[in-house]
């Protein structure tokens, strides 16, 4: 992907040692999780997002550097905190912390991480990115809690969805793209087309995200698939589907049925293309894409601009 | 206690208007789960102690009730991740967080704590302190996750135990003594003399919190007793029992033994007696105590000083 800017690879290469160096610690176990939860791989999507920004105007490698390791640390620490939560066993063809170790290590793995990125950006003498970042943060709490709050609830609504989402996922690409441009100093209409960029990018990415959950497939995503409505988490397709007047009762139903889950996966997934609900979802991604596109124009032609148009093609051709 | 200083008193008062503003949200749940936290008490430690030590010199409000109730947030934060990994139910005489509501939710309002306090300290415009209590933070969490690693271990040094409740719970007075004086642009000695005293205080209050665990009253304590060793978290008495060499055997055999938990209670109870662990554990208690009557001797004689000796006095009387 980078191939071709051989400078932003260069860039992204510090972003990784700074990663590495940066949530090193003395505890041994602390270590181990949090060096392999590194080494698991992530498509560091949101430093990317944040250097390609900052490179609109004037690109300050030693402020900018450790503001995106810490954004990637902040997500890093959401996961395993994520994790927990789900139950979840695998993440990117990984055992999770939470799995291998417990969740006892895993709470205080993720809040370790939370530390070192507010310690990481403090190193850097910037109190106006650490107070957006703890409020990224915070909107991210939020919006965890209130996902879990809906579970098992077959009446929402898509407006409610997007906003979960917007407050899940797509708040810290946009700070990714905000905090870039904005250290940058680029012009208002440039810090806010790559904010809003980043915003529309994070709603397509999780709308995708759940998309795959109904039609990806295990090996290739790196965690089993029908993960989300086992847990009570209904994603657009299913609240599409639910809205449906023919299949909505039927849907409504099985999901609330306490039968055979591989049964039940068959049936769901049958209802959700049925109903047209991941037709709708995937409309719904290729707006927000269409949205991207659109930041995209205010942007100057250049590596950055093409980087990011590179990031919406991937993500259209997501498989995982 | 605060009764015969009415300054420190309306200082302490605002503190906890600052708490429960700064930890409000617009998340119905999150809110009540924090507010909730709030209301069920504690004893504002470690604000205290900052306040006190920063009124040793030049007392900037504005400056440092912010930082104080950031402080008693973070505390409160890792108090909702503790309880999850103790599985607890009760606190304070309260259901626990993780209790009422799930794992899922405990999690995340640990979290949005922990964002809310950097982002209330990081509003009053002070990259130094964010770095000290990220640190200190980073300190808290590798000593939970090495409490964590030595869990059903029956051969843990006195020196091992040492360390892990300075990094668990020592710390954060330590930091708030520091910070207090600190901001106040006291003398190093002074400043030194109010750190100390915090981590010699805050290794009493841990020791006499472990003691507890033996001798306490749930009522008064508000939480279960034997709570520790039930979940293989040895502490001092049984440390000093497992060495001792006529008790040392019986109690490694009854703590990897199965049997009935309150049949193993009364043998364990009997043994820490027995063999002298309590005994040794208030000994322990009382040398940090005289540390911290130490450290005070350095501080000018004057309201500061005198709750510093009230919270030993406490200390000391402690049931819960």
């Amino acid at each position: 992907m980078l191939s071709n800017y051989p400078n932003i690879m260069e860039q992204m290469n510090k972003v990784e040692k700074i990663l590495q160096s940066s949530i090193r610690s003395k505890q041994p176990l602390v270590n181990q999780a949090t060096q392999e939860l590194l080494a698991s791989g992530g498509k560091r999507l949101r430093p990317l997002l944040m250097l390609v920004s900052s490179m609109l105007g004037e690109y300050i490698e030693e402020r900018i550097l450790p503001i995106a390791a810490a954004i990637e640390i902040l997500h890093m620490a959401t996961l395993v905190h994520d994790d927990i939560i789900d139950d979840a066993h695998l993440r990117r063809n990984s055992e999770t912390v939470q799995s291998k170790w417990g969740k006892d290590v895993a709470v205080f793995t993720g809040d370790f991480l939370l530390c070192k990125a507010f310690l990481l950006i403090s190193s850097y003498n910037d109190i106006a990115n650490i107070k957006k970042l703890a409020k990224a943060m915070r909107v991210i709490c939020e919006g965890e809690i209130q996902q879990y709050q809906h579970r098992y609830k077959t009446n929402l609504s898509v407006i409610g969805y997007l906003k979960r989402i917007a407050a899940k996922t797509a708040i810290l690409f946009s700070i990714s793209g905000y905090v870039g441009a904005y250290e940058a100093k680029c012009s208002k209409r440039i810090i806010n087309a790559c904010a809003n960029f980043g915003m529309n990018m994070g709603m397509a990415f999780q709308i995708t995200d759940d998309i795959l959950d109904f039609t990806g497939k295990r090996t290739v995503l790196g965690k089993p698939i029908n993960s989300d409505w086992a847990q009570g988490i209904y994603t657009l397709p299913i609240i599409y589907a639910l809205k449906d007047k023919k299949y909505g009762d039927e849907m409504r139903k099985c999901l609330e049925e306490d039968m055979d889950l591989k049964e039940k996966a068959s049936v769901i997934n049958e209802l959700v293309f049925r109903s047209g609900g991941i037709a709708y979802a995937r409309k719904m991604a290729q707006k927000y894409i269409n949205k991207a596109y659109d930041n995209l124009n205010i942007l100057p032609p250049g590596p950055s601009r093409e980087v990011m148009e590179d990031m919406i093609e991937r993500l259209i051709n997501r498989e995982k």
